[in-house]
């Protein structure tokens, strides 16, 4: 996968990668779900029941999730379509990666 | 669920949570999951390639997701397990709360 | 794990299974993901949509998912119960077990 | 979703679908799931122990999910690539439609 990322991401970069336009939202984002991590850290200080932790854990995993989903969307959106629309090995490599980062996601 | 935990929670306070003896490992594992968090957002405000984006938040998910099967695992072995061996409605109680719990755990 | 098992399914035997008193439900559960296992097959040969042969199959997940959240739950109410109850090694290893199957579900 | 699958449809049909040249093999992974799910139902009425009836539904998931994952790939790189290249609102139409089952699957 690696070695056809020299083509691939610069096909990318000429459209200045998927998720650029929404930086910000993305950013806000990890931003919360950085606090949400420090909140349980914070809860596990003040011995908070066990549970809670848990219910606290399965929102940010759904937060990430989310984020995930999102990136993934945008990729496809603009760095794929690009790839596939120039064609050839290099739209090949694209689809190749979006589905190993997708199966990825999926087990993860 | 929440009308349960009077009782529930204080079987469980009596024995200090399943994680207590382990609270500074699973804050030290709070601590790096924050941190990666944090790095996810220098990725993304140095326009880092999508699919790298998405690897490292694959990483956050699986970090989370073994802290959680942590939490789950000491609370089984100390607060159902006591509530169990208390016996009547408190075990039913925490033996409902814990099952629920999983099921959030495996949906999210 | 293995080597736990000839006592801590004695314990779980003479209480015959978490699942028992439910078996007709579990069985036509699972009779009607056969079908839908089927049913996705005939799709194929009629080369339905790839998309909707997805939706199907994200459908059969779900319904494993809930069977296995209900074993799970009889499980943990009746085998992990009990076995608690009895104590020490067998109780022990029962907790084991559980967190095992527990995790081995959040992964899949 | 749906008011955008007429258009879309008929560009993956001429195409034959992405799964179509793998459809042997999607049938016999599928007739194995099918057994796999009989094989449970003997299970339950055997009374086989709770744990290894959850293992064997954890395998059932990662068969269907890998089945998933393969007719996905085959989706991307043949229905949702030739919609891109003809580009415009069919092309933007089965991004938004990948985009929705990728969503589908990582939740389920």
């Amino acid at each position: 996968m690696t070695t056809v990322e020299p083509h691939a991401e610069s096909v990318c970069e000429q459209n200045q990668h998927g998720y650029v336009q929404d930086k910000d939202r993305y950013l806000n984002r990890m931003k919360r779900i950085e606090g949400q991590a420090r909140g349980i850290q914070r809860m596990i200080e003040d011995d908070t029941y066990c549970i809670d932790v848990l219910t606290q854990i399965s929102a940010i995993t759904s937060a990430l999730e989310n984020v995930a989903l999102g990136l993934l969307k945008d990729h496809l959106a603009h760095c794929l379509a690009d790839a596939v629309r120039e064609g050839g090995q290099i739209g090949a490599d694209k689809l190749e990666e979006a589905s190993a980062a997708i199966a990825r996601l999926v087990r993860s």
